[in-house]
């Protein structure tokens, strides 16, 4: 009944769990059978009597067996009908970029995730993580104590060293840290914004802030996005039609264009900004896999007009969840009352992890060797696609998108739905225009595109490339 | 100049990063001397070129130092100007409740937190913690990929399976995660409510929520709580006054008051809420810490009106932040897209903690162990607290919370104001009253305040027992 394996990788006391479970659910063991006791079960494998009973603890815990003071352990009465709801039966959502950001995060190993957001994720911090547990665990740092809800002391510092290195002249108090950059846009949007209001964005632009806007009731003003940075004259335009409250922008490395703004541009940004007294939020998410001198707005402003907004989640790890705020103090305590009364505060656990993961030199040698590992792999995504019919501007960009124009006459709705039947992931150009526009293009993620299923399943689809 | 300590419980690492600091700080580095190299600062203090190579990269990391290729590493210059905004310039929050939570979740360890709403540090899982990690860190499971936004399948098993033991019908579909209850309620609040909504809570009750729900600019209509749950006439009587959306009532442990409704109560919540057309939010955090077999309205309802919200935070640690929802499928798809939109999705790494920890005995042994030690203590606090001249209701109550009064005459904004400079945070009993009721109260927190310094400055302000 008990067959066991010492030379599994799987610890015995999960094999014991595993085993009777499997027992219970082929009906061997039927409601009620009382189990072999603790000792006479360890016997029986071999296994020492604690093992058993931290296998029988846990199958009490799973609700599977129970223990009768003084008479041993049975299997349970499943006391109520199997819910009736399977997880399957979920409506799916009807929002198609929530429905894309789902996917981009649901754990199916048999997808090309071409369209996903995120780096692969044996490039993240994997095989340093449990290094970082270690630490934590042995560490003098209290990753158990509530967590001050504008963020660990000791992070925030971090954070703000690394602002002062990039020219931001940032203290520890002008950082509040966010479940992700997602959470400091919505709370920004709280307490921003009143429904009505003009809101700028740029197009393309990150299709789930656009989501997150919307669901504040704001209306959404396009500015046309170019490899340079923000079309300068729609921008005034703009303003001067619309008394804009704010303008969400990346400096470096925009999504979906993979294209950096230069100086003239950050220049006459705040200009405008002063001008006609609307908030600039610079999305400044990739922006450590920029390569060179960087010009940011933040550094130009100073954090009076300028909300930076950063995020760890992109290069430590999308399973953390830590980003951060850095403005100007008024704001900051603004902010801090929002995200008492959304979620409390932040993770302790999470900051921490953070903060060991910046403190060692593993987060510097992680950034470069991912900037470097981008750079390789954007070429060859970049050449695998052109092969297969996909056209690009001619400014190459960087970082982790390549922007791509399917050729006129193949219908992109069609090649995207067709594509998820063959389990590949594409994110329509579609959701990255709130203005409706971009419906031929594709944002590829590069790590994923020279994939030979993706660049076969073009080659099909698309019309021959001349 | 480099005194290490072999004995010390500081690592090498840690010893040669704050020793380098310290130096540079009292100017006896001043910026741009040259550090010793690699190898002849390990020759000196007897360390491994490893640990020195991980000392500098930290510092470099921090900003401290900077290598210089081939050269070797140098003092950094500060380039830019010291932040002008101290911390401490903060301004502080007006909104006293915000002001509270914040207080509750300070790290400071000269304060008694009479008024804090948390476990002792060293209570919660601490010592097991550890033993958690080095178990994510070895196991199957992968705590750095993305999370579902519904949250870990394996974790809504698991929250679904304990449901099952208390009777209430659910399976993983009917669970969203969220960063604890209080996210919980922020989505709820999102969803259900559109400004002007009459929202029934329960008076006194949970502080936060009120100014939560407040945020969403609804109206709070207060319902009388008593010992043996809401009062009923006066629930019927809000319900044909105010036609309300929803109805926030804690069934077990009720905070601030411990009280617990009965069956009876129960049965008549969910026959108003039919007759009436109003949600149920079950807020069940403390239901774990109860001793017997509870009735809880979601047993008897079924998720049909009742929407459940649970909390991890509370027994495993605060640090953590996992909570969630348990409710009808369609309610489950309006609250996942809202967290999409909110935060995007949760922290696989925080997820995966809660569920490694549920899965042992590990949890179900905490509880008890936690439930049987605040007993004890809620009957030492009470005496305490009763000699020094707190009035108590007659009822007992359970759990982690005393509701007491204070003295007619004795004046409570001053005597919780005159706390805080003796390092004594209190919660004023007027914040738990959405209606401005419960002046002359204070809610105890009942593993703080048999505590001597507590007690004795009750004794002090407070006119003299009979």
């Amino acid at each position: 009944m008990f067959e066991l394996s010492r030379e599994s990788s799987v610890p015995l006391v999960d094999q014991i769990c595993e085993r009777i479970t499997q027992l219970v659910r082929q009906g061997q063991l039927p409601t009620g059978t009382r189990l072999p006791s603790i000792r006479k079960l360890a016997r029986l494998i071999g296994a020492s009597a604690f093992t058993v009973v931290d296998a029988y603890d846990r199958l009490v815990a799973r609700g599977l067996i129970e223990s009768r003071a003084g008479r041993g352990f049975f299997v349970a009465q499943r006391r109520i009908a199997a819910p009736l709801i399977a997880v399957e039966a979920m409506p799916e959502s009807a929002n198609e970029s929530v429905a894309l950001a789902t996917l981009c995060m649901a754990h199916c190993s048999d997808i090309v995730p071409a369209g996903s957001g995120f780096l692969p994720e044996n490039w993240l911090l994997e095989a340093g993580s449990a290094g970082v547990l270690t630490r934590l665990r042995r560490g003098r740092r209290q990753p158990w104590l509530p967590c001050p809800p504008q963020g660990l002391p000791q992070l925030r510092e971090q954070i703000a060293a690394r602002l002062v290195q990039h020219g931001i002249a940032a203290g520890a108090g002008n950082i509040v840290t966010t479940y992700g950059a997602s959470q400091a846009f919505d709370l920004l949007a709280r307490i921003l914004f009143t429904p009505g209001d003009a809101v700028l964005v740029e197009d393309p632009g990150y299709f789930v802030l656009f989501e997150q806007l919307r669901a504040h009731h704001v209306r959404l003003i396009p500015v046309p996005r170019r490899a340079d940075g923000p079309d300068l004259e729609a921008l005034e335009a703009a303003c001067r039609a619309h008394r804009p409250r704010a303008f969400f922008t990346q400096t470096l490395l925009h999504n979906p264009s993979g294209s950096s703004a230069d100086a003239a541009h950050c220049h006459r940004i705040l200009s405008l900004a002063e001008q006609f007294g609307f908030a600039v939020v610079e999305d400044d998410v990739y922006g450590d896999l920029y390569e060179g001198a960087a010009v940011r707005l933040a550094q130009i402003d100073g954090l009076r007009q300028v909300i930076y907004v950063g995020s760890y989640s992109k290069l430590i790890g999308p399973a953390l969840r830590v980003g951060y705020v850095a403005a100007d103090v008024q704001l900051i305590a603004q902010l801090l009352e929002r995200k008492v009364l959304s979620v409390l505060s932040g993770s302790t656990l999470l900051e921490s992890f953070v903060s060991e993961v910046l403190d060692g030199g593993r987060y510097k040698r992680h950034v470069e060797h991912t900037r470097a590992r981008l750079a390789r792999m954007r070429r060859d995504a970049r050449a695998a696609l052109e092969s297969a019919g996909i056209e690009f501007e001619p400014a190459e960009g960087a970082g982790l998108f390549l922007w791509g124009r399917v050729p006129d006459g193949a219908p992109v709705d069609e090649l995207v739905r067709h594509a998820l039947t063959r389990r590949i992931l594409l994110a329509r150009g579609a959701l990255f225009s709130s203005a409706g526009n971009c419906g031929q293009w594709l944002r590829f993620n590069v790590t994923h595109s020279a994939s030979p299923p993706l660049v076969e399943f073009l080659r099909e689809s698309l019309p021959r490339a001349a």
